[in-house]
């Protein structure tokens, strides 16, 4: 039995362990979804499936069928001594790895090609084209068990611009290799010695620490990560059986911060709750000096109210709020590519010219926040805050 | 018909305007509930119905029905001038009157005694027999038509203590007077004259503004109130028929966030999110100096970690965090109906023995929050955020 979709839902059902029912109803009520560009053959998990995690996608092939598992979620230590303990207690030492500030892709093959699945599961044909330029094709034909996570990091980035990291362009850090279907990840020294092999870009290693050395060597880390605005660390069960952990910086959280409330009626409260109690726990677990709480109270605040007052003068001149960002590509036709995902994915864009720089095109994007304008906007014509 | 909680429906139902059923479905539905304890004869709303606030009571009488209007919901201005220019240029002037910090009340004549209604429509028994002793009862017998509605404040003040007014225990301040049933509203002045005729206890009033000159006058208003950390002012249309908006202290919203953020699991995000954008409108519209709004920054910056901090703290130290209030009351009897009363709502309180202070009794109330308590503790045991 073949869908409208062009899929056999009785295989499909069986390969993914469900009844045929279940997974008809799941494409009817659209948790299930058919890919909408030339990618037919792809169907992208719009929420969590019994055990199969949201962004999951199922690809369909010519023998068969293969689910690339989603991003798993990554839990947060608040206080980093009694989660070590708690949570890997039964390893006995943890890997440290870095935790950059981009967004999550996962590259896999596909029809002898390389694509490029964002943390929701869409192709994005930005990030393809910097995965099949960024990465070894070897890989892909001698693993084609395996998948690659990595973070896409640099400036040339639509999502998550940052210049912190001292890249020119993009550049991708993988750290996760995971098999296909179960998900089952590599084992963390394993994966880097296999991604090295091919020569992958990879996320920083800060090291092995004992559970009882490793919040302490953490705790520099990140003063150190702070320093400079990077984000954090996951840390992770060297066996990768345990569950990986993550924690941050408050430098980094503050920079998020000052992000979202510069468009604070978008990202507004689900966004900010968790961030500020973030800052009290680690203010209470490094037992800081009146001066220091001082300053995370005056950083806080700080990087709550100034964007947000930036964007209510820039409304105040008839400007709309919004973000330049940049992309770099190689092939011109990504450009018309990337703008169309964008507006089918409903982000109010602008594209400059395409600039040629060496063998590439810069273009730049201006991201329009319609939401956050037009709230400031009709506050600031005496519109009440109900 | 009569119902089994021995309303009849259809004179009901006619009485509010509502058909029969619609009536019976929302006694069913438990919107419209009837009162648990000795008030027999009162349904509260527990949400909006068809034009009739929640909040609002309906009151079954040998010879017919009343209806008690909820408190309408002030709107509140986040910029002074435009709002105040778009919502009062019918009006030509405005009054200010201030906007006190502790919990309405609404007192109406039931059965020939007195009682006091919260917002949420409750007949709260302290409320009630500070009620009986704090106001004139002549009123009620002369006015059977009218609703006193107004703020109780003071430190003997179960749900919001503050010492800030200068009370020695606990004062009742009328702030509206309106019609039974329609809920129409005195003009101010009308009001004002009216509650001092029986000498009631009043919100402070600032003055009639013209329009042109109001926002100004309010911001010197503000400024001092927030000296002193009183709340704010509500802006009212003389005649009372255009809406009232609020507006308030910086200060005064500061300190709201100190008591939210000490039970941070409780009072979260959607508590902290407008008043952490209040600050960012109105550091805009007063065109901070940098010292000014760095000092902004700080004071927002510290009432949300500092009582953060105190609460770890305290659950470290094995204690469980809480808030002490207290009520102060003639009659021993309305002890023990608080303490069922807040059992009933689900509140966690433990009273101390009641204290000889003059005629009256004194009674220390310690409230426990244990949802903060159990997701700090949980914290500090190394639980992890999702």
């Amino acid at each position: 039995m073949t869908d409208k979709n062009g899929i056999d839902i009785e295989k499909a059902a069986e390969f993914l362990d469900l009844p045929p029912s279940r997974f008809s109803g799941l494409l009817e009520k659209r948790t299930i979804i058919h890919n909408w560009d030339e990618y037919q053959n792809l169907f992208r998990f719009d929420s969590h499936v019994s055990g199969i995690e949201e962004g999951s996608v199922l690809i369909v092939k010519d023998d068969g069928f293969e689910l690339i598992r989603g991003f798993p979620k990554i839990k947060r230590a608040m206080t980093l001594v009694p989660s070590i303990e708690r949570n890997f207690s039964e390893a006995g030492s943890v890997i440290v790895e870095e935790k950059m500030n981009g967004y999550n892709v996962r590259v896999t093959e596909y029809m002898g090609e390389l694509i490029a699945l964002t943390r929701s599961g869409h192709v994005c044909p930005y990030s393809t084209e910097r995965a099949r330029h960024l990465l070894n094709h070897d890989f892909f034909e001698q693993h084609p068990e395996l998948v690659i996570y990595g973070e896409m990091v640099g400036p040339d980035n639509p999502y998550v611009p940052k210049d912190i990291y001292g890249l020119e362009s993009l550049d991708f850090f993988v750290f996760d290799i995971r098999h296909k279907t179960d998900g089952k990840p590599l084992p963390v020294m394993k994966r880097r010695e296999l991604a090295g092999n091919y020569g992958f870009t990879q996320v920083k290693l800060f090291g092995e620490f004992d559970i009882q050395q490793a919040s302490a060597e953490i705790t520099e880390i990140i003063r150190e990560l702070g320093k400079t605005e990077h984000e954090g660390v996951v840390i992770k069960d060297p066996e990768m059986v345990l569950q990986p952990i993550k924690y941050t910086c408050s430098e980094g959280n503050n920079a998020d911060l000052r992000h979202a409330f510069r468009f604070y009626n978008d990202s507004g409260r689900d966004y900010m709750f968790p961030r500020v109690v973030r800052e009290g726990f680690q203010s209470f677990e490094w037992n800081e000096s009146e001066e220091e709480l001082k300053q995370r109270c005056l950083r806080l605040g700080e990087s709550i109210l100034r964007p947000m007052i930036q964007s209510i003068r820039e409304v105040e001149n008839n400007e709309r709020i919004s973000e330049d960002v940049r992309i770099r590509v190689k092939d011109r036709d990504t450009i018309d590519r990337f703008r169309s995902y964008l507006e089918r994915l409903g982000v109010d864009v602008v594209f400059s010219e395409p600039e040629r720089v060496g063998d590439e095109y810069l273009v730049r994007i201006n991201k329009v926040n319609q939401s956050t304008t037009d709230k400031t906007k009709s506050i600031l014509e005496g519109q009440l805050w109900s």
